[in-house]
């Protein structure tokens, strides 16, 4: 029986196996026959950043974006989109669910899945929610929380429910709203309303807590919640690593202590610099304000180089189940810092390619021929995902999805060009 | 009405008064007698570690030891009791039970109230338990927290219920039987675990967690702790302070963040060296070992600065109710360091004098003369604690105790000699 299958063997656990059998539709197996199977689309989710196509997808858009759109499409399934609140909705009761809705659809009609991100945080506050009783502001949080889960039902079933709950009741970077409520309430009460009007409003939905506080307080944090039977369905965890590589080691490390929870772990937001490093002794990266970060070519060449050692040392781990970037382009960065896997002028970093090399290129099947049996089967080997096969140019395609460590038997019907009948 | 005093006028909340009115036994005022009063203890806990009159209270000891406890008992009316499990029951089944309680009575004789230090910790662990699978560790622990409230109530009713709950699950620095627990229970189940068997064993003991990690961590900790409805009675807050004092911006700032919970906060291990300070590159204190530590003059004047400072600003913090030194004399002081209110040869350092102006001096009530009004009556103000007024060399001596920010109307019933009937 031929195989069809992707170049990596590693990580074993990502891989999924299929027997594959083809019958015509009258239950015949389509013997030595030739078809082509492809992937179509990985089922861990490489992410990025939508942020930068909140114009285009609302008619606007300026040259190039059409571009980025592709080379972002090309590379990622998965897109965070922005429902900071200050910038949401910065006049009260004027929200850009459109806006957003405009942009979520035009990810989505291109195959990507979304998140929202975040639905209660401290940073990017309204300016008219500041001053009001803390009665009054939880009341309009847990509304907001409410209405943006239900308006993008369907189209955003994902969402950062809280985002930085370690810091939020201690935080002193800036006059919010929500840090004083974070107080009065509580870390864990706070949590507890984030998922709890989420899920009341979608049952459906995937929720996420989501920290850059990687210490034992996010440890202690989540097993809090655990313990205070709060359901989160994922953990997210920051690395921004503006200031260096941490290196697989640091990295897995840990993993491994989030890991212990059981539950499915995001890389939520991913950074790595193409210049020179941010100090090391900046604590807040958001303190660190310089005119110009530019991209240099060392800089890019060590960029891609710890990308491609960053995301192959998170995929080898089982409990990793996203991986989301923080930019595609240099332009309108985070901080203004080189971590885009674009250049401001539209072209492609080394780090692109060395993405590009693993996740469609290592890790992913393209269209491969593979000549069925005698009695019209083949094997089917890659990452998990959705693959589909093709005989002949015209006929219809039929999907294929494998799922990690499992050996599936398939049975698809197909109609062949040209085969005798 | 003549007033009796303490010096102190601040910190105000830490003081309360009484009109105190004298009558005979037949009910009439003792109008124009000269009585005087005097404090007998703080109910502020001022402690230390009790550690070195085991020797002592069970007929050994070596020279010195009685006027080390009598320098300690001058000073303190608080004492934390060893008993890490290692120690304690070096042998399964053969724990010091006797000795300890020698030490808890020896103790107690002298107006020293009691703590027992831990029930449950990852560190000084006996070597028996090592290797045994984790439900019959599991089991061991619960009936060692069990057996030592039982065999001390009465005698001890104040526990470190566990020790360094926010590292015990990931702690690295040394094999236990404890840790790979704390692993695969979580730490808040470990914490229920210690508390409610101590509290069904004992259900008026006054239980503390207790940590030296006074991070995010802890507060996280604190907060899934308080909202999985596990009850505890006083935050430990551990302050080693070996590698230099910390300030008492700081300090306060630190407590701050803890005294949000409501909680008594007991300060439970302080240490400022009379020597050389521990480098500030040593992260576990335990890892820095040197041959020799001395205390020095200059050290020594530092430290009792210091430890007027420090005890000035955590006396000064509504919250904070006890404080807790951790070592009276330097002979066997932890980890070699000069930490010790007492040097190796017996003397007092100017830390101790420091401490007994404030504690003995500033703070307290000598004995005092006030003479009664025509109604028999006087006003008494201190530190909130026990006094007690006598009148006359051999009349009985009647109690008083004051409470913080409390004006209290006492009556006292008393017979005063030569007094005309």
């Amino acid at each position: 029986m031929q195989l069809a299958s992707c170049r990596a063997t590693q990580p074993s656990h990502r891989l999924g196996e299929a027997v594959v059998t083809l019958t015509d539709p009258s239950g015949r197996p389509l013997a030595d026959t030739d078809v082509t199977v492809s992937q179509t689309r990985h089922a861990f989710g490489f992410g990025n950043i939508g942020f930068d196509f909140i114009d285009l997808a609302n008619g606007g858009g300026t040259e190039g974006d059409l571009e980025l759109a592709e080379l972002y499409t090309e590379l990622f399934n998965w897109a965070t989109l922005p429902f900071y609140w200050g910038r949401f909705e910065p006049l009260e009761g004027e929200p850009d669910t459109e806006g957003l809705a405009n942009t979520a659809r035009f990810l989505r009609e291109r195959g990507v899945s979304l998140k929202g991100h975040p639905l209660v945080w401290h940073t990017v506050q309204p300016d008219w929610l500041l001053g009001k009783p803390l009665d009054e502001v939880e009341r309009l949080q847990r509304e907001r929380i409410r209405r943006e889960i239900a308006d993008f039902a369907g189209l955003i079933d994902t969402w950062d429910a809280i985002n930085e709950a370690v810091i939020m009741p201690v935080f002193e970077n800036g006059d919010n709203a929500i840090t004083p409520l974070a107080r009065a309430k509580g870390r864990i009460p706070m949590i507890r309303m984030a998922f709890e009007e989420a899920r009341a409003t979608n049952p459906n939905a995937t929720l996420l807590i989501n920290d850059f506080d990687l210490s034992s307080a996010y440890e202690c944090l989540i097993e809090g919640v655990l313990e205070a039977g709060i359901q989160i369905d994922a953990i997210g965890l920051q690395t921004h690593m503006h200031q260096g590589y941490w290196g697989e080691e640091t990295m897995l490390a840990m993993i491994d202590r989030f890991a212990r929870y059981g539950l499915p772990l995001h890389l939520t937001e991913n950074s790595l610099v193409s210049g020179h490093l941010m100090p090391a002794e900046i604590v807040d990266l958001n303190d660190y304000r310089i005119a110009s970060w530019p991209s240099t070519p060392e800089g890019e060449a060590r960029q891609a180089d710890e990308l491609a050692r960053h995301y192959r040392s998170l995929v080898s781990h089982p409990q990793v189940a996203s991986i989301t970037y923080w930019g595609i382009t240099d332009a309108g960065a985070w901080l203004g810092a080189p971590i885009g896997l674009v250049r401001a002028d539209g072209s492609p970093k080394p780090g692109y390619d060395a993405l590009h090399a693993l996740i469609k290129g290592e890790w992913w099947l393209p269209a491969t021929p593979v000549r069925t049996d005698a009695d019209g089967r083949f094997r089917l080997r890659g990452f998990a995902g959705d693959y589909e096969v093709s005989a002949g140019g015209t006929s219809p395609r039929s999907a294929i999805c494998l799922s990690q460590q499992q050996n599936h038997s398939v049975h698809l019907t197909m109609e062949v060009e040209g085969q005798a009948r």
